[in-house]
């Protein structure tokens, strides 16, 4: 009823994480609603960053540089080495501002149940980069979930013969937060990881 | 950190309705993984949208014609003019194919708070659409909100020379609502509207 071109916006914008169809049709009425200030704007940047972002070969993080700023960037310690999921485990450590050396994006987990195998995940790269030397130590910083931990394993597993040194994130208490409201593995985790004071 | 690229089309998306700033980054992050399933049909419907959806001159929906579909719909009743305050009410009512006559988009509600008097709607022109002959009658269908009666007691006071007759949507208990949940309002308003079986 509301002509091609509106329905077309709708089902595109469904498709983002977070809009379901409802909220979609709110977003493309808001859109649309304000045209000059909102919608042709998003339609340049999305042209732009189409155009102009590409995957760094390095480490797969997203950027319009490659290799990206943060493989580029001299002051980093490129001897260390943080492996994450995704792009956006990524950028969550590096708004932390707490880590200065360089990542490699592996994309994803393994999951059988997903049919993701480790042809599917960027390790090889990894490996060959520990293997060209230069790389001191690798931290695990994948998903403290089932599959995560499995991946983690699985990429410990392939870097045995790199004379690399293999570290992972701490398990623990999430600062500010509650024992009481805390699961029992994490509770068991930081029990057993107890620090002296 | 991430190239004014990605920054703005992140800043872009938080002002959708339903996005905040990190369910943003999120759908940017989906967007520039999936560049040519998702991106790039986006970035071309939105232009698209920008190009061809315009407002329509006699009811104010947006369509890519001028005047909308609805309004150039024959079989349709034009003397019968359903006044909602904004294109997704419009919508709302098209989805449930319930009404066979046209509407009138007054854009808003007046509101003392955010400053929106008698002149920020589009009610002139609906006098002069009531004034001009073929309007029968005029179905107030603003929010059952107390802006939207304030707008439409204001619109009927607006039509009050106008020959034609003013009525308003019904209030009372939703379809498959349960009268224990409803509130007080609405229960009086269902008893004093009752009709016989």
């Amino acid at each position: 009823m509301n002509g091609p071109e509106i329905e077309q916006l709708v089902k595109l914008l469904a498709k983002l994480p977070g809009l379901g169809p409802r909220s979609a049709r709110r977003a493309a009425l808001q859109l649309l609603k304000k045209k000059d200030q909102l919608l042709r704007p998003l339609a340049d940047a999305l042209t732009n960053a189409a155009e102009n972002v590409v995957s760094c070969h390095v480490c797969g993080n997203l950027d319009t540089a490659d290799p990206c700023a943060v493989c580029a960037d001299g002051r980093r310690d490129s001897g260390l080495v943080c492996v994450v999921e995704e792009v956006a485990d990524l950028w969550a450590i590096e708004r932390t501002a707490g880590f200065k050396g360089v990542y490699h994006v592996v994309g994803g987990t393994l999951s059988a149940l997903d049919g993701r195998g480790p042809q599917d995940l960027n390790v090889a790269a990894l490996v060959e980069r520990c293997a060209a030397g230069g790389v001191r130590e690798v931290v695990l910083a994948l998903n403290a979930t089932v599959e995560g931990q499995t991946t983690s394993h699985y990429i410990a597993d392939r870097l045995k013969e790199s004379p690399v040194q293999i570290t992972r994130l701490a398990h623990g208490v999430p600062v500010g937060g509650e024992l009481d409201y805390l699961d029992d593995g994490t509770l068991v985790a930081a029990l057993k990881a107890r620090r002296a004071v």
